[in-house]
């Protein structure tokens, strides 16, 4: 689909080159597209920028059915959610491009603020208070998107080779402790328990 | 400054128009300065790139005073290193220049590697081989990059408006976990699916 060959170049062009780096031009070009078509379609850059870093309907109805998840297996829910994510054809890519883009362009990182939120504070059980909750969200996801920046961005070793099982192993239970475990320990640095 | 305005400048441009994207010739006029300064100083657009995103001796000093800290406070020294790098004007822009550049160049995202692997494999105490030991190290980066990325870069709030001692709490019994903590833990996943 034309559409679709505009929207894989778009990602590519805005998660390599920034938002005033992208040009319409190079990006139709890399699509082997007509100019003329992007607007066609998404009738300005800003449109072709939203547009390529929204995640698709069905990710965002994987991310609702997670919330039904019982509060004590959610770390491990939220983990597996996220790994399927970026091995999904269509959702990867998506999600690169937010990452990537984020860094460089105020609406994209808005729009991953957006993400966050409406991937986790959905989870109405989550926190104690709205404060509580939205700490707790953005510790989960703090972990989340490192992980997969190192797995599946930067490919650091051996983040990037070990089976979705190994990981779950060892990260599940440290999205527990944000999900449900205790977060103001003594604030002296000198011992942690 | 002369030399300390092109790095500044030059980690700038790296992280927000990635290694392709840019010339030496912005760089030059973004420092204010002849571009055949930059040749002076860095020989070509590879040394300068370098120069731009090796952390200063001093950082390397303070990780190294921390391979010295007992295993079980290893996790909120790691993360106070972290904080304190981040925060400092001379550190913070090279490690935001390493994590951005590191998204499209691959001689930066190598270097990121080393950095990893500098930081935390000198903990010659971490983990049981060097397998073990490679993956709490990675386990370890991948939630602190997330961290830093959600705190200075991205700015998701409240990760960008808690204290330190708010981070500490809440943060360093998870990178406690994968300093010492058993990582293999039982597949729980079986009832998610």
């Amino acid at each position: 689909m034309l559409s679709g060959r505009i929207l894989a170049a778009a990602r590519d062009e805005f998660a390599t080159h920034g938002w005033a780096g992208t040009t319409l031009r190079a990006i139709a070009r890399s699509a082997d597209v007509d100019p003329a078509l992007i607007y066609h379609y998404f009738g300005s850059k800003e449109g072709l920028l939203d547009a390529a870093t929204t995640p698709p309907q069905r990710w965002l109805d994987g991310v609702a059915a997670t919330w039904n998840t019982a509060p004590d297996e959610l770390g491990s829910a939220l983990l597996r959610l996220m790994l399927s994510a970026w091995a999904d054809d269509e959702i990867g890519p998506v999600l690169r491009a937010v990452l990537l883009t984020a860094a460089h362009e105020e609406s994209t990182r808005e729009k991953l603020r957006r993400i966050v939120e409406g991937s986790l504070m959905g989870v109405s059980r989550l926190g104690a208070d709205d404060r509580d909750r939205a700490v707790r969200s953005g510790l989960i996801s703090s972990q989340m998107m490192g992980l997969a920046l190192m797995r599946y961005v930067w490919r650091v070793e051996p983040i990037a080779s070990m089976t979705d099982d190994e990981l779950v192993g060892a990260v599940a239970p440290n999205l527990q402790r944000y999900v449900e475990g205790e977060l103001t320990a003594e604030p002296t640095s000198q011992h942690v328990d």
